[in-house]
Order: C-alpha cells, then sequence, then structure tokens
C-alpha cells in the first residue's frame, strides 16, 4: 500500500483516492483494535485503558505531524482496541445502540461533503433532504395534523432544552414572565438541567409509583400552579423503559389549561411499528415530542428529534443574521434554515437518517423495533427460569430488564446492593460484560439496586445472551462471600 | 459488484465486509454526484435543486425499504450532485472550510464505532483521547496557566452558550442574581441568543469603530454596570475577520472587575502559528475562549472547543445521573464523563480531532492557517489591481476580504447595493460561484454591502481564485444596466 502523502491529507476531499485509501486505512484499524479487543470492552479497566490508549496514539499534538495515514490508524486503532462495543451481545448497559453499518456510511458522506445546515449556500441539497425528513418524521407523531413540523437535534437532551424554551416564549406570550415544568421523579435529568439553564423555576415533581407519571398525582400538583405549566411526561424511562399513561396525563393536562411535552427519547419509534405503536396512544395530545434515533433507530450518534404539533411552534427559534439569511435574499428565494435550530454550523445528521428510512422503509424499522421488544421479553422469561437470578417484579420496560442475583437478596439490603455494584464493575473490569444498574422499589417497595440489560441490538436474540445470565450468576457467586464479608 | 442485503444494512458494524461494502458505495455516489455538479455548487436555485434532490431520494420513508445499498446511493448521489462543495476555489462565501480527507475518514470511525461520550463504558479509549486532546487544545490558549481545561462542543454558539452559562453560575456563586453581558456590535448573533436562553439581561452592546471593540466604549459601559459583568470580545468577526484589541479590553475589564470572555471560534488556530499567535496576545486574560476547528482546522462540522483557564470554572456543569456516574462507581475509578457537556449522548468529535492534530502536528497545523492568510493578503492584492473591482478600505481580516464592483459605486447606495446583492445571487443561482456578503461601513463612514470571500482552503492559492475575480466583474458588468433601470 503506498503511503498517502501529506498533501493527501489536506487534498481535496471530494478526491476518491485520498479519502478511499484513508477510509480503507480507518477500517484496517478498526478490524485489527476489534481482534485485539476481543470482547464487549477493553480488559483491566479504567488504568489499563488510559496507559494502553496513550501508547497507541499520543502525543495527540506533537511539533512535527506523523502524517495523515499513521496518524489515521494510530487513533482509529486506539479508539476500537479500547471501545465498548454495541454490537455485542454482552454490551447492553445503556441506550446505546450498535448504529447500523448504512448508516455509519452514510455518516461518511455528511463528513465528506460538510454541508453546514445553517444557510442554503452551504447545503442546497441536504436542506431539501432535511425538510423530506423532518416532514416524515412530524407525521409519524401527528398523523391527524394539519401542519406537524419536526426539527433534528443532538439528541434527547437538546429536544427537551429547546421544548422548553419554546414553552417559556409561548408562556412569555402570553404576558407570563416564565413557565412552571412539572416532571415525573422517573424523567431523564435533562429535563431538570434544561429548566436550570433556562432560569425556569426548580420543576415540580409529580409522584411516579411503579415507575409511571400518577394522573392523580398530577391533577395535585397542577391544583397548585398558578401561572402557565408545561407536564413533560416520559415515553421510555432510562432505568426500567416505562411509558407514562399519556392519555390520562393529557386529559388531567388539558382540564387544567396545562400544555404537555413528552420525552419519548426512547420510546418514540414504537411508532414505526403497527403492533407497538398503540402503546403511545395519547401522544399526539403533546404539543411536542423528543425522540432520538440514535437509540431505537440504530443511528449513530447523534440523530435526535423534536416534533412539534405544528410549525408556528418553532417560530421563536427564527433569528435573522444578515450574512446567512438577509431578508432580500430570503425575499428573493432563498431558503432560510437559520431557524431550524439553536446550533449555527450544523452537521446533516439527517443524510444517516435519510438513508436508514428509505432503506428499511417503515415497515423495516417497525420490524426491527418489534425485534428488539421481542428479545426483551425473551429475555425476561430467560430470566425468570434462571435459578440464581430474581427480576424485578412488574412489567418488562420498551425493551429494559432488570434484575439481580439472589446471592444479593441473601444479604442484608445495603450488602446486597453492593454485590450488584460489584458484579457489574468486575464484570467491566474484566472486559467481559457492560451492564446497567438502577436503583427502583422491588416488590415490598424498597429500593434496591438492579442490573438493568437494555435490549437495542437489531439481531441479537435471547438465546445469544444465554450466556451473559449464567456468566452473571458465576460472577455473582465468586463475589458473594467476599461480599458478605465486607 | 454484489448487491448488500438487508441483512448486511443490519450486520454487525464492526464487521469489514458490511461497511467496506457500503463506503465503497458512498464514495462512489460522492464522485458520480460531483461530476454531474459540475461546479461549486448546482445550478438551476432552490427550486430545480430541490426538484432534482427529491427526484434522486425521495420518498425518504417509504412503506417497503428499498435496501441497504440503493438507499445509501440515492442519499449519497443526491447530497452530493447538490452539494455546495467548499473544496472548490469558487465556494468561499462562509467559514465553511473543505474538510481534510483524513479527518472526515476519522470521522467514519465515530460513526462505525459509535461511542457516546457520556460514560466510561460506552468510551473507554474515546475518552482517554478526549482528555489528552483537551488538554492540548487548553494548554494552546493558556500556555501559562497551571491547570486550563477545554471541552468539546457543537460549535461556536454551543461554547458561547455554555460560556454564559458558566458566567451567570460565578455571577451567582457571589450571590448575585444574573450576570449582565458586554458585546460588540461586531459579535457573533451567537452571544446574544445565548443570553435570551439563559434568561440574561439583554447584552449591552459596545460600538466598535472600524470594526473592533473600542476600550473607550467599553470603559464607558463598565462604569453604568452595577453587578457582576462578562464582557465577549471577538477575535476573528464573521464579517471582516478583525480581531478585537485583546490586551487593552483585557485591561478594561479588569480595572472594572469585570471577567472576559473570548469569541474566537475564527481565529483561534492562529495560536497553532509561530509566526500568527501574536495577533491573539491578550487572550489568556479570558476565563473561557471559544474556538472551532470546523473553520480554520478543517475538520468536517462538528468540532467546537470552549478553553477555560482554569478547570475549576466548568464545575458548574459536574452532574450526577445515577445510571451514568453514580457515586460508588466513580469512587471505585470509574472516570466520569457528564460534566464534561450540556449534551448527554455525544458523538466522539474528538477522534477525528486527534487524527488531524497528530497527522499534521501543530507545525503543520500552524502552516496551513498561515497559507489562508498568505492567499487573502494575495487575493486582497488582486482586488486592488484589478480595474473593475474596489476593495474594502482598511485592513484584510484573517483571511477575510470584502470588496465589490466598481459599477456598483457608480450607482446610488440603494442602487449599488442591489446590484451586489444580485451579482452574488445570480451566480449561486447558475451554480457558478458561493460568495459571502456583508454589510460594512466605507471608506466615507456610510454603510454598503459587499462581497466577502473567506479563504479557509488548504492549498488554493490567490492564482486560483484569479478567474473568480474577473467572474464577479462580468457578472457586475452584466447586470449592471438592468439594476440601474430597476
Amino acid at each position: 500500500m503506498n503511503e498517502p502523502t501529506r498533501a493527501d491529507a489536506v487534498a481535496d476531499p471530494a478526491s476518491p483516492y485520498a479519502l478511499r485509501k484513508l477510509a480503507s486505512i480507518a477500517l484496517d484499524a478498526l478490524a485489527d483494535g476489534a481482534a485485539a479487543r476481543g470482547g464487549p470492552l477493553p480488559a483491566g479497566g479504567p488504568e489499563q485503558v488510559a496507559a494502553r490508549t496513550r501508547a497507541l496514539c499520543t502525543p495527540v499534538l506533537p511539533e512535527e505531524g506523523v502524517g495523515a495515514a499513521d496518524a489515521l490508524y494510530d487513533v482509529a486503532r486506539a479508539a476500537a482496541e479500547g471501545a465498548a462495543d454495541p454490537s455485542d451481545p454482552h454490551c447492553v448497559a445503556h441506550l446505546h445502540c450498535p448504529p447500523l453499518a448504512v448508516a455509519a456510511a452514510a455518516d461518511l458522506v455528511a463528513s465528506a461533503l460538510n454541508p453546514s445546515m445553517d444557510s442554503w449556500d452551504q447545503a442546497p441539497a441536504a436542506a431539501v433532504i432535511e425538510a423530506e425528513v423532518t416532514a416524515a418524521l412530524a407525521r409519524l407523531v401527528y398523523p391527524h395534523h394539519p401542519a406537524p413540523d419536526a426539527v433534528i437535534t443532538s439528541g434527547g437532551t437538546e429536544s427537551n432544552l429547546v421544548a422548553l424554551l419554546l414553552g417559556r416564549e409561548r408562556a412569555r406570550a402570553t404576558g407570563a414572565r416564565t413557565v412552571q415544568v412539572l416532571v415525573g421523579a422517573n424523567a431523564h435529568h435533562s429535563v431538570r438541567r434544561a429548566a436550570w439553564m433556562l432560569g425556569l423555576p426548580t420543576p415540580l415533581v409529580v409522584d411516579c409509583p411503579g415507575g409511571r407519571m400518577s394522573p392523580a398525582a398530577l391533577d395535585r400538583a397542577l391544583v397548585e400552579c398558578a401561572g402557565p405549566a408545561l407536564v413533560v411526561a416520559t415515553a421510555g424511562t432510562t432505568d426500567e423503559g416505562l411509558i407514562d399513561p399519556l392519555p390520562e396525563i393529557a386529559e388531567v393536562a388539558r382540564f387544567h389549561g396545562a400544555e404537555l411535552h413528552v420525552d419519548a427519547a426512547y420510546g418514540g419509534p414504537l411508532l414505526f411499528s403497527d403492533t407497538l405503536a398503540p402503546r403511545l396512544a395519547g401522544i399526539e395530545h403533546a404539543v411536542s415530542v423528543t425522540y432520538d434515533l440514535h437509540k431505537l433507530g440504530w443511528q449513530p450518534v447523534a440523530a435526535g428529534v423534536l416534533a412539534v404539533a405544528d410549525a408556528q411552534v418553532l417560530e421563536p427559534l427564527a433569528l435573522t443574521a444578515d450574512y446567512l439569511n438577509a431578508d432580500d435574499d430570503t425575499e428573493a428565494g432563498l431558503p432560510d434554515l437559520l431557524g431550524r435550530s439553536i446550533r449555527t454550523s450544523r452537521r446533516p445528521d439527517v443524510l444517516k437518517i435519510a438513508t436508514t428510512l428509505r432503506a428499511l422503509g417503515r415497515r423495516g424499522l417497525g420490524a426491527t423495533v418489534e425485534h428488539c421488544v421481542r428479545t426483551a421479553a425473551d429475555v425476561a422469561r430467560a430470566v425468570d427460569a434462571h435459578p440464581a437470578l430474581r427480576r424485578r417484579p412488574g412489567d418488562v420496560g420498551i425493551s429494559t430488564v432488570l434484575f439481580r442475583p439472589a446471592a444479593a437478596d441473601a444479604l442484608p439490603d445495603a450488602d446486597g446492593d453492593e454485590l450488584v455494584a460489584a458484579v457489574r464493575r468486575d464484570l467491566l473490569a474484566e472486559g467481559r460484560a457492560v451492564l446497567g444498574r438502577a436503583t427502583v422499589a422491588d416488590g415490598d417497595g424498597r429500593q434496591r439496586l438492579w442490573l438493568k440489560v437494555t435490549l437495542l441490538h437489531p439481531s441479537t436474540t435471547g438465546d445469544d445472551l444465554a450466556p451473559l445470565l449464567d456468566l452473571i450468576a458465576e460472577q455473582a457467586e465468586r463475589l458473594a462471600p467476599a461480599s458478605m464479608a465486607a
């Protein structure tokens, strides 16, 4: 292989020569790194991973460069060898999906062309593709609304931030000073963080017995609210994958004249499936809906969506900057993109989304969501049948299963939790499994720590996960005496 | 070529087979699209581009998918054929750089591995690489500070937002209710937008005679400020590429006990160059500095940086979420990444940055910045020598040159501006050039509309741009009579 020279590194990025050769080096490094890792994540824990990573690719800013080919191989190899690989069946901690190869390849197009989504003259076609995609994604949530719309975000956190910002501006437009957010105890931290950033009053927290927002508790909380209120419900909680009772919540909100935003970062893509969409019944009553396609949706981060019931809801984002959308240009027919985001320069994350939607179609996406839901049910059954594991009583979330080693139940509560945490950390340090954790009420009402598996893999089955359950049981057995002694 | 099947599309993304084959299809489509476009942007204007794009790749969400290979080719081809190509010498409107091929290839690694930067167990090695890169990028701004730090952002807009957020929290920590931002009339719109989002008082606008913030005007404005104040200076204005007088501004701010943030989104990378870094003297007095590597830096969007003089400045971003950084995990040695961003799920934009820094080294990056600055000087000289063009009197900005057709000067002011706008729009609609625009004072003090060229190409020279100047002159000559008649 000829070494790409520095000239290639700074050459026309559309040049098939330079990019094809360098992409090939990157793919070689990915394969070599994955082979060297040999598992769902690197063994050895944080210190060893750091040392190995530094050995492979530092200094990151030498005085004299090492050249494009070597630098690319070094960094790609280090990143791959030290990756937590969501395509491994033992990597199931988070809402962190294995990206589809077709989406990753489409993302290369975004990087090579580098359209920036803040003006037409930086992204003529990408802007059109974005408009088509956001229209389709808005219709998915609001099929019966006359003029729904959506914007692409960096993820649920940004979607929720923008939703609260828009809620604040609607409140201000009525002459109020601010908006009071009401949020379930089960909500993602980003809602409270957004309220903090935006200078809103601290959100009122609504009880969530059993992990779902209580409409009765919401009703009581809204009675206390004087001014404009925005209720934030969740469709797919981070800990359990549960969906708040949206029709009842919408009704309570409506009764009190409050608005509803739904954080469906996790659950939104159920809408692709005819059989699963009914679980989100009522979502169309929300003024805005967060959902991510880098969870269920199998996109590389970032692929966030904020859908709104009516395009006018987005108006507070409108902005004129003479260099990007001067009035005379807009009047002359140049599309104005600036009001589509709180960012200015913006990567066209929409290209990979468009490619995936078109590749799989609504049915293909729906079938893949159904696969994940089915896998979770299979895993729940396998846990129930496993002698050394106990599943958390109650419903299985969208594709999330909580359980703990029975050995932990044999210990006093604090020691049991400690055992659960140690099982997870040791499997992580040994490079054998990436498991999640959640502190959630047990059947007796007491808060206990659980292991969490989040099933997002588009092809892994329950059978593929049986070895993981055994591994957890064995690890618990090995650790239990030490933990009991501690 | 064998058609990748749907199974490939949802296969293990680390599988060299699926991704290599699909990446190859994407690169084919990029080449075909660029050939079909045949210029810096597609001809025909917004409506024709939209029609052609829709013909190539819609519907984006069919009921039944078209398959991975076809969908990828369709979307990539449409995006490429309808791109504004920053690697074309005639595409010089914005701070929109041609990305290095090596950076685009590294970005493929980010997409394929999909580490998410919000917890160690989603990004073991990527987190280490980010720590190395942010340390190096912080030292670039603050070489003599004991503990500078930096975070990676989605761009200057997010960097400025976080800078103002941190400023607000520092003010609150002193018992104040908020912070008063003071900003030059030359500042990027994102500063005012951030103040709006964060619920801060409307920023006070400081005069910028000649395009640079006046220290005397700042002094007068600060006299009027009662509470905590944050001065936002600019190093590399969007319209002109000018740098505020940072040492004097820092001194005025210090005298009044105000803090300084510098938006060096454009100018920050001058620090890579020994000869250009002195232009940013005084920047080290800022508590925080915004800079982008997707402008000078040749990264695909996004590659933003916010550097801070001391790591403690970032403390208000600290956040605990039990599922990502539970206290017992952090105590057990698992690195806590959550306080490094206002986002949660976060793409490892740092991989392409690390690769580029290591590929080119500080000297290589500095030499490439110097090339752009030199090209701007060459273009300015060529404009001065051109009989049909007039350069805006005054200094050339970092790599930005403003000028207008002499034909516009022959018209009444409004008609002249109209001619300038029409030249730009017509070249855009004809697919022949992507030029910027700016309304800035002329030598006689009157605001006039100028054409703007922003030179960011790592290898284009002044000679390569000579045909563009002729093209502009010809277009103005062709349009001038019609404009006079209008």
